[in-house]
């Protein structure tokens, strides 16, 4: 962890989507941050410490050099986009930025981050692997939401890309890494090469060599 | 549905707790609104008709009556309290609320209320009853998390109850339901007493009668 004096310091995983999410952010609201990175799936969100900070033991966490700390993804998200063009100012158009904030937390990441944590993170006789086809199937009838959408619209919430975008990006852009082929969801693929484009755009840190192999061999 | 010319119309199940939050929240803002009961356990929001509405096949769900929709639960709440004293104005309050609110979508509501849709609405020889101790042990981890909160403050974002009370209130109050037993949460216990003091509460609607031989059949 660096100490710049910055106002904000960030715990995460770089290789988590949930805490790229906030990284993307920041880096694109251009906002001086801390990064202090925390071994989740290594079990460093579960050290007293950590659980003093957030009982329920998940990164990411943003912390306030006063001391306050926020949880939970889209949580933070909203809140360092109050003000910026990243939420609109309607309150109907801040309700559908949520709701696929919901959707994205509640259909999506339980199906397509989990078959992508079991690939990587877990070994090659985990128990867990049996759980892959249906998660798998769960994750595509996300997708196909996602598409549905897509079809019609450039972005999650009125007519530019803001946190719905960001939130959905995250575990959508590394969804084959859990085995989730992208091939039938063009409008997806357009709008995933969309936020690419966007400004100040930080790609998610690469795992290690042997998560990555591990990706493959799980195909 | 009656059709009162109220300008919301709400698209639920009345025994659902994601339904009833809504409910709850319009009941106490004295907000007139038009109830369109939707079976989601008999494949009611699986029709071509609902799906055109939520692509998502999800309850609950607003429609104005110039036609638009939201969907998710908290979204919903979220829109519904702007402007109101269930939601605060302050920036970091209303993201704490959040906090919150994804919280119970994320770590609570796939555990509390998929025990109790499977203790209720599922044959006593579910293979889906296997999940029922992980879906419990980790339910009773989010309670637990409840239960620090609320032993330091009377409401989840600041000094009043909201729509973050509101959203934890709903499955929490029948977790019991689901084999949940609450005896070893006193301050949660306090809480959903005085949840239930507040003005204009209702309660949830009480499932069928063999829904509820059910829910005794599976403790």
């Amino acid at each position: 962890m660096s100490n710049s004096g910055a106002a904000l310091t960030v715990y995460g995983m770089s290789t988590s989507g949930n805490c790229h999410k906030v990284r993307l952010l920041l880096e694109q609201l251009g906002t001086r941050y801390d990064w202090c990175e925390v071994d989740s799936a290594g079990g460093q969100t579960r050290t007293p410490e950590f659980l003093a900070m957030n009982p329920n033991g998940k990164v990411p966490l943003v912390r306030r050099n006063d001391g306050r700390v926020l949880t939970e993804s889209n949580a933070i998200l909203f809140w360092l986009a109050e003000g910026t063009p990243f939420l609109p100012v309607d309150g109907w158009q801040r309700a559908q930025a949520l709701s696929w904030m919901f959707f994205e937390q509640y259909s999506h990441e339980p199906y397509i981050a989990v078959a992508r944590f079991i690939c990587g993170w877990t070994p090659a006789d985990s128990p867990r692997r049996t759980d892959l086809p249906r998660l798998r199937e769960r994750g595509h009838e996300a997708l196909s939401v996602m598409e549905q959408h897509l079809a019609a619209h450039d972005w999650f919430t009125g007519p530019h890309y803001g946190i719905a975008d960001i939130a959905l990006y995250a575990y959508t852009s590394v969804a084959e890494d859990g085995g989730l082929v992208l091939s039938a969801y063009p409008a997806l693929q357009r709008w995933l090469q969309r936020v690419h484009e966007q400004p100040g755009f930080v790609s998610m840190a690469p795992p290690a060599a042997e998560v990555q192999a591990r990706f493959i061999a799980s195909r």
